[in-house]
């Protein structure tokens, strides 16, 4: 991957003759260097999608005048489009609990350069935290979320996402259930880990479930949330093997290492804008 | 593996203190070298289970001796127990439909000593692979099971069962289900390959299932079957990665390496007495 | 995977702006339906790799009138490049020594309709495997190659190779190395599994050395044969878990799982014209 | 895995009739409930490995005297034998660099409880890693080591060793070759995390060879250190797939998930006295 910057443009629209023609030659007929091209055309559906990586300093224009040049083909050829500059990080907030893998794992990527985006805040129903994720110098809010005052903790929460201009929430195993209109509102912008292989043992305690079933591996699944719990589009999933052995404590203790490896993989996918959903499918490049 | 004849000790108890020393010592007062030993104490049930392989040739007497030597402990110990013998090869009756992957497979492993048994027969609603059978000097039993005669079909395969003294049935993408009385009588010794990663998918068309939900990754699962459709214990289980970019057809094509290869596993883990079932899971030392 | 006609255009060159929308442009400057299309740019090599499928039926001229078409521009862009036809199956030529697991894969996966090629014959220095090879109706030739007459069983081999006109050999756990004459007549054309992963344990008895040195995962590779032992290309590698209770024979037998999937999918890969050799390295679209 | 108190007893010895019985039977002798048993009988060799784990609460008398009811037994069969106390916890300390990835995930595992020892102190030849280290209340030792000056760098490390009373020393991406003389010292102590697919691309820059060499899968070895380079006993090891479109910085960073996790799970397996040597290789109970 380059340090340099680029302009990444993803699109799906209706499969048909040239597309790929039209686009690549938008960029190159203004000397638009594509460092990155990927495009899949689904038969079953008959639509094309695609995203294209072009180098800034190939272009003789910023990013606002591209986006009014590739708006005319977008509109010929009924794209569903985003155009993103790669200095513009994507705002991120994540969202935790008490369990502190995927967290310790995501900021020490964020840290070294792995994970390229800004870290808003951390959100969290517990106190745990907080020192940690300050050791990192990043804003900690703590909103409770009590049984009997979900809706007041979930306003402020939505409150904090708005002031901290979020682009992207992340669910670092947030063991709360968003509400349905915080969903809604971040469409496709909403990432979550779930600690089992989907559409096995959707809902709470799935390793508990994992572990009366006997099955002989286990998983993680990280998704967009949608309104339907755990069966929102998927972005990345894993298993490691496990045996009668493993108690539903070792199960825990395993399984963290794929939630957080997972959790990883689909959010680096989300900032590079690899992840282009439809219907309730997503399209990884 | 040794290729020398041994004796296979199996058993599940009531935990205690004791029971290792025991039961080795039971083979080890005769001069029985254990050449293998396994065992696993399960805490949420309290219960035992182990699996011996002590070699025959350094006991002064035969399997039958044994056993009346390990009855009074087995009582004792309110045991589970088997005690089989290398040399008495487990006839195992194939029933498979059109799709040859799985097949091929395991008559190449049988033919080349990989997997030790005798096949008794292959049983086949279809004639498809009769000659691919034949070449490999396997009995082939063409019984159809149409819509409107399922009784009769099935009579006359579970007639052939007992005539081919089956002590195993493996279901290699045999695309009906047995009715329950067989499961019952044959608890515990029917092997089926089932194409998803149970407890996804279960039913009918898991590849089109698979599909439709988008995951990142396929599986098979082999498990003893029950009369509860794809709810038996698990033997084994494997998955593969797949992405947008894969069909249906594509799956089903990918999904036969898996398929092929955990049938062979369980298959082989159960010849060579490895598992044993307690409630609707399984212990494979 | 569509089974209509199709065209395939492979090829790199060095990189600059433009590649993308000239290449597309031809095909759709006369309709022609791109259904995959792959780019790869190698920042290191300042070089430019692709692959396209056209629709045959888009078109309204043959292969041979696309091929004129091409010439200029991958003169121009000093492409290397091969454009091939679907309808033209590859001739292949598999050789084997005794061993059947990678025979009786790749030939159920060909009759079954996986692996789309024509086998122009097996070419064997055993008789073993005859019997098998006829089975499936395919030209069974035995060659001996003794320590004492190599040079005979070569000359043998090359001229059974250019008889059936073969485009592609197989080492299917061919025992035999290749001379060096051959292996430069059929450069990136011979296709050899190795049971390790290279570039551990190069040369005889890789599962020997690997039980010496304690791995705990043990592979296999799939490669272009070049005239250094085990050092071509690689298309393709996997591996399998193992510990200390595998004896060599074990780590044989396991690795014939992972020796004839490898060498499939690597197969596979090279029909589908996905492979693309630079220097020492594939880029595998 | 229990949390109550346990006393490990690992054992080697020339393989014989009796010995489980022997061994079980002590501790059976006294009311031990042996909770973990595990035994390898190595053909090769004819030596006999055994890992028990019993239930503390259960014996009458304490760790000291167990021991010297052990002794005329590991006399009498030879045995290479130790028996430790799961509330004496190993003293750990960890060696680092500037790459903060191995420590961030040591350093959460050990703070939940999931690896289950004492970090005496981290030592670095870099200040990168103070302020996260000091963070979890561990002592950080910076111990520059030029290369004027490594006599004397590598003396002040072993004095620090010794003053913390090491039980186990772990390199996690310390970049330094460890004098011969300390490796001797700690025999079977010293744990590494070497970043390829042992025995592939030992020494530097293994992530370039790779590169180069264009492998399909890129892996991380954990092992004991011996004075010869990347030579000592494997205790685990783990690959992760990579095609062409990974630069080096790439791998690099794919790398850093596998070394991590291998370092993880290899260290745990030690700190429970799951690992045996033998020779240059290691029984993983």
């Amino acid at each position: 991957m380059s340090a340099k910057r680029t302009y990444t443009f993803a699109f799906d629209c209706p499969d048909r003759v040239g597309i790929i023609t039209r686009t690549a030659g938008l960029f190159a007929s203004h000397g638009g260097w594509v460092e990155e091209a990927s495009q899949f055309s689904d038969e079953e559906s008959n639509r094309f999608f695609s995203r294209m990586v072009v180098r800034a300093e190939t272009l003789p224009f910023d990013i606002e005048v591209l986006k009014r040049k590739v708006e005319p083909l977008a509109q010929e050829m009924s794209m569903n489009w985003r155009l993103v500059d790669s200095d513009q990080l994507k705002r991120v907030v994540l969202m935790c609990s008490k369990g502190s893998h995927c967290m310790t794992d995501l900021l020490d990527r964020w840290k070294t350069g792995d994970l390229v985006c800004d870290i808003a805040c951390v959100i969290s129903n517990h106190e745990d935290l907080r020192s940690l994720v300050e050791w990192y110098g990043i804003p900690f809010e703590y909103v409770p979320v009590d049984k009997d005052n979900k809706a007041a903790g979930f306003a402020k929460t939505e409150q904090l996402i708005d002031e901290y201009r979020a682009d992207c929430i992340v669910l670092a195993r947030y063991m709360q259930i968003l509400p349905q209109n915080l969903c809604e509102k971040y469409r496709h912008k909403v990432i979550n880990i779930h600690h089992s292989f989907l559409p096995s043992f959707i809902g709470a305690k799935p390793y508990h479930q994992a572990s009366r079933r006997g099955v002989k591996l286990i998983g993680a699944t990280c998704h967009y949330v949608t309104e339907d719990l755990d069966e929102g589009p998927i972005i990345e999933q894993d298993v490691a093997r496990v045996s009668h052995e493993q108690s539903v404590d070792d199960l825990v203790r395993l399984g963290k290492d794929v939630e957080k490896t997972v959790l990883a993989r689909g959010l680096r996918n989300h900032l590079e804008d690899r992840v282009l959903v439809y219907g309730n499918k997503t399209i990884v490049f």
